[in-house]
């Protein structure tokens, strides 16, 4: 067909900067080039992907540097850490692309603006960890000092939380739609979007993290994207993890989906909010979600690995219906 | 005619972080809504512009709180400190002109790589001070360990300093010209854009700095502006500053901007690289440059106020030549 099959590919902060590394920039620019190496992946499969990223480990680092120099120079908000981390990480991806490519992908990274409602639940009771671990005294100060919350966490000490609310809209979808349509590989939604709330004709920024995966959904929506790709670090969604009847999912429709949801099968802070995005963006119009890893995402595009979400069964072929997972 | 005219707009990083402000958010914000202002009177006069922001005060504190934080979480290169600032500065544009436009603008900040030669000169002599002002034996320190060229600045301490290389191609241009064409408001080049050198078909961050006024010059050529604007402190440029036979200039052709340049009239670190830029640009096939402030953007625009830059005097009405500046 002649127009091009636009997918939203979203990779986790901890692909950029992993467990256990302290996120040097040598350590990110050799994670990034494997991201990229899987993005490449999809352009030769005749996809035009748009990419969303998230930013937990870079955010977190970053929250740590604007306390430990506050004594010097004033710390910014949140929203606008958040609007550092796009513009670093989407230098990051955009040279890591240049690579991969041997320049031959005209890439552009857009900061992105993603608008939540101020009346929504999570504002009243804000959950999502963010910065460093703090001494109970510390954590006090600074919650009176600038109106934060702050929870005991884990029994490390104390932390800020914040509000991850819904994305409501993406205020630079027409612009990502136009680049994408033009042929641009166009990374987007950094960290789940600057959180903006809108005050009459004005927005805001706010003080919030929204999910990136569900970010994700609403900007493949947004940019008539008809696939929605989730890089994990597993191959495969599973069901009964870690237990003897433990196994992978090799393709499931939304209300497979949404069932196994309903069952608890899948993680809240990890496979959760993905299958989630992935139902959302089904019964938006997309045509396909997959789950995978970096390496195996060649393979699931052409059906051998992976995890498929679509819409209905009677959009599938029998023959990957009855498919045993890898 | 039909062809929207494309303005350039070069707004200094001290436009947004005033001399003696230590650049907290709100003051940020009460300093970029005046840039907005103007930016919406040009679109009222039929222009469609281009943005581009400084950001010395800005990556200045970042560089301190990255070096704060460094016993905790590592540092990042000088490149992804200019991306942050792109992100963060970006952001508080756009919000600042939806809030100016009551948004009916398109906003979009594009993170934008610029690419510089590693065979300038600059490279062998670094000039530009980024960063805090340093104790010498911290400063030999961090040379050693970094490969840092440091040098004692003003008497006050020593500091790290970069180069300041040409800027030679802006590597987003052709999305740029693609959004500037569809009515967007863009935001590119933030800080001079990242630099990076080319490194056969791939491009690696590099440590320097670009000067901002003329990556605005390159950048209005690239995207196809008529006219490149530099918002000031001061209304317009002046000859003979600080002497009685000081007088503004209310217009003069790039031939006799570089002899005034060849004169010594400007001063290197402020309207030294604006004029330059302004005759490189002109040369290149610009119709205008306009150099004012803010609040006289709307008069300049007019022509009875600021000062105009132009290729030859054949293309100017006798009347602006003759006329006696404010």
């Amino acid at each position: 067909m002649a127009r091009p099959r636009i997918a939203v590919v979203a990779v986790g902060g901890n692909a950029l900067t992993r467990e256990g590394e302290a996120g040097t920039y040598a350590q990110q620019w050799r994670n990034a080039t494997k991201v990229a190496g899987a993005i490449c992946r999809l352009v030769e499969a005749g996809y035009r992907p748009v990419l969303i990223h998230g930013n937990g480990p870079q955010v977190g680092n970053l929250s740590i540097q604007q306390e430990e120099g506050s004594r010097l120079v004033p710390a910014q908000p949140l929203a606008e850490l958040v609007a550092m981390t796009q513009g670093a990480i989407g230098h990051l991806l955009s040279l890591a692309l240049h690579h991969a490519s041997t320049g031959t992908l005209g890439v552009v990274d857009i900061v992105t603006h993603v608008e939540v409602k101020s009346s929504d639940p999570a504002f009243r009771n804000p959950t999502k960890p963010i910065g460093p671990f703090l001494a109970e005294d510390v954590a006090g100060k600074l919650a009176a000092e600038r109106d934060w919350v702050v929870r005991e966490d884990a029994g490390r000490g104390f932390r800020r939380v914040v509000a991850s609310p819904e994305p409501k809209a993406i205020l630079e979808a027409a612009a990502i739609k136009e680049l994408a349509s033009k042929g641009f590989l166009v990374i987007a939604g950094g960290g789940g979007g600057i959180p903006v709330v809108r005050r009459g004709r004005s927005v805001s920024g706010v003080d919030a993290v929204i999910d990136k995966d569900l970010t994700a959904a609403r900007l493949a929506t947004s940019v008539g994207a008809d696939t929605l790709v989730f890089l994990t670090g597993a191959s495969n969604v599973f069901l009964d993890w870690g237990t003897p009847r433990q196994r992978a999912v090799a393709e499931m429709t939304a209300a497979e989906a949404e069932a196994h949801i309903a069952d608890g099968q899948f993680a809240a802070g990890s496979m959760g909010p993905k299958i989630i995005a992935a139902v959302r963006f089904l019964a938006d119009g997309g045509q396909q979600c997959l789950i995978t890893s970096s390496r195996h995402l060649a393979a699931a595009l052409a059906g051998s690995h992976g995890t498929r979400i679509v819409p209905t069964a009677g959009r599938m072929p029998a023959s990957r219906r009855s498919a045993a997972a890898q």
